[in-house]
């Protein structure tokens, strides 16, 4: 994997090209969620007509259902989405903490009951790497361990020396170049344990780096005081991601830091519930004063349910649970966020960045 | 409206065009169902793509909602769907007897429960056509009574000569030139009740003449045989549509009896729960021996999902509940149905139908 990163001096954010093996994703990006083999109600081909440059799913979801050997008769996570361009895959790591499904954690590694079949199963470093090169996904996470928000300080640090010696672990184990590692970033709520999180994973040497454990409960100065205090120590010429992030402004702060890749379930989650993001703002599509309105969700987006399809139309289709409405509304909430992408890297390419982009991101920004 | 019918001597089925105030439709033509706004989980582009020519959708359900006030000031059906092409609305009479949403049912019409709101309303052929009018529709069809298929004679014979009154009081309350109307014949399953229906209903004169009543619980023989000895009492000159039907092996047999428009829940149903139509027959996706299979739903199709996705994806996508396994499954039985009526047309063209046809519906036929 390669990485060009276009530097501006005195400027933090960064415009930059990522070269995968199934293809290249400018950044800073967004990455649409399949957690289990979908984007929620899109298909690929809307996915390729919105922007999407790269998608992100679990690999201890897949490995679950359908289970890696299934998945590999189908062409791995490429085939099974029926998707071209680069695949990131979260470990599961935090699915697992998240879920409830943890049953033991050592430092070996983590026993889980599924939460498919029920059936116990055990993930270490060593074989989330090895699962996930298996996928054959472009980019594959290393297993961390995921606390809650509000652990105690010796639980924070027991983690964080953890999810060190797994790092090193998981880079050891690597088999595949075709599949690069990125190492995780934890550390709590503490600049100090972040800053020797990001010290102790960035020395082990790996491809990417992430910050886990955030968005974890924490209101969200916290997450971005973190971001802030943790974004100097990981390197400079290689990806900085952000696990889990965020809103249309989450995403302005975490570029101006210098982060480059996102993933969030915000837009196609809030799409289901009928919540639009548009730039002035949120719009609830269940409202009653958009029961006429002719108008498209919002008049500059360029989106297919905007050509198509007026707010009262979409009211009507979330009022009476057709399928169609999410879809639609999916489709509308994933392209705000890509669109913002693309004026983000437009406004760093002309060094109107953060001008440009908050014009993008409306009220949001 | 204008229909031009191609007849080929000794052939019964026959090839025609009909020409509505928004678009051409090719018939023998299959009508995707959009009852409450859209065809379940598929986009208006999509159907494009599929080669939809024309969509049904239900008077009384859109009444409900949005209502027609609204529907009104959301560009009719065409905007609520957004749909281009043709659409033609059952007026709902079937709607309000298999809700069970009848109060009361006298010469004058139908008092009902609204199913939305419980809102008592009141349906007579005169409102029935004036609220199709309203949604601007290109087709609308008359106010039928409709009856359980175990009524007794002395009911039959009475929803029989209310449908004809009523048909009378429909094509009388006309007002708008741009929507055509269909009149429907009943009779139960007494073919000397339904000749005189149909001698009745045309006399009114009508733009087509529309089979109601079937498919309500009759044994398949049942229903073949009163279309059989209903279709010649039908005008030759005008289209002739069977309610609510059928399987692909129904639709070839409707069509070389005569009948030119056909609509069915079927391939958009049977989709959502896992039941693909293929020239090998139905292919249930869920099965345990798709899991792993590389190859598409069916190797001949040339429909979205058959092109990008593997059975064994469809399948995951299905087990693991995401809407996209319904979408994709929604695409290619409407692809199915749509492809077979374009084989069936063609057939018809060349003087073989119905061996080409045949081999495009495969086991079906």
């Amino acid at each position: 994997m390669r990485f060009d990163v276009m530097r501006t001096p005195g400027v933090e954010a960064r415009r930059g090209r990522l070269t995968t093996t199934h293809g290249i994703v400018e950044t800073p990006a967004f990455m649409p969620v399949a957690t289990h083999g979908a984007v929620k109600g899109v298909s690929p081909w809307l996915l390729e007509e919105l922007g999407a440059t790269i998608v992100l799913s679990n690999a201890y979801h897949l490995a679950q259902r359908p289970g890696v050997e299934l998945l590999q008769a189908l062409g791995g996570v490429h085939g099974l989405l029926s998707w071209k361009g680069p695949i990131l895959t979260d470990s599961g790591g935090y699915q697992l903490f998240s879920l409830a499904a943890l049953l033991r954690v050592d430092d070996d590694g983590v026993e889980y009951r599924s939460h498919v079949d029920g059936r116990r199963g055990r993930f270490t470093p060593e074989n989330a790497v090895e699962v996930q090169e298996a996928m054959g996904v472009d980019i594959a996470m290393c297993l961390d361990e995921c606390i809650a928000a509000d652990a105690p300080p010796a639980r924070v640090e027991e983690a964080l020396r953890r999810t060190t010696a797994w790092a090193a672990r998981c880079a050891a184990a690597r088999r595949r170049p075709e599949t690069a590692l990125f190492g995780i970033v934890q550390g709590g709520f503490d600049p100090a344990l972040r800053a020797r999180s990001a010290g102790e994973v960035a020395a082990v040497g790996f491809d990417g780096h992430a910050l886990g454990g955030l968005c974890v409960g924490e209101p969200p100065e916290q997450t971005r005081d973190i971001a802030a205090a943790t974004v100097t120590h990981l390197p400079a010429e290689r990806p900085r991601y952000v696990m889990g992030v965020g809103t249309p402004n989450d995403l302005l702060t975490f570029v101006s830091m210098g982060y480059d890749l996102f993933d969030c379930v915000l837009p196609t989650r809030n799409a289901r519930n009928g919540m639009l993001f548009t730039r002035e703002g949120k719009l609830t599509i269940r409202n009653a004063r958009h029961a006429g309105d002719p108008r498209p969700v919002d008049e500059a987006c360029a989106c297919p349910t905007c050509r198509r399809f007026s707010r009262g139309a979409l009211r009507h289709l979330m009022m009476t649970g057709e399928m169609l409405g999410a879809q639609l509304a999916s489709l509308h909430n994933l392209y705000f966020y890509l669109h913002l992408m693309r004026e983000i890297r437009a406004a760093l390419e002309e060094g109107t960045f953060p001008e440009r982009a908050r014009a993008a991101a409306g009220a949001w920004a």
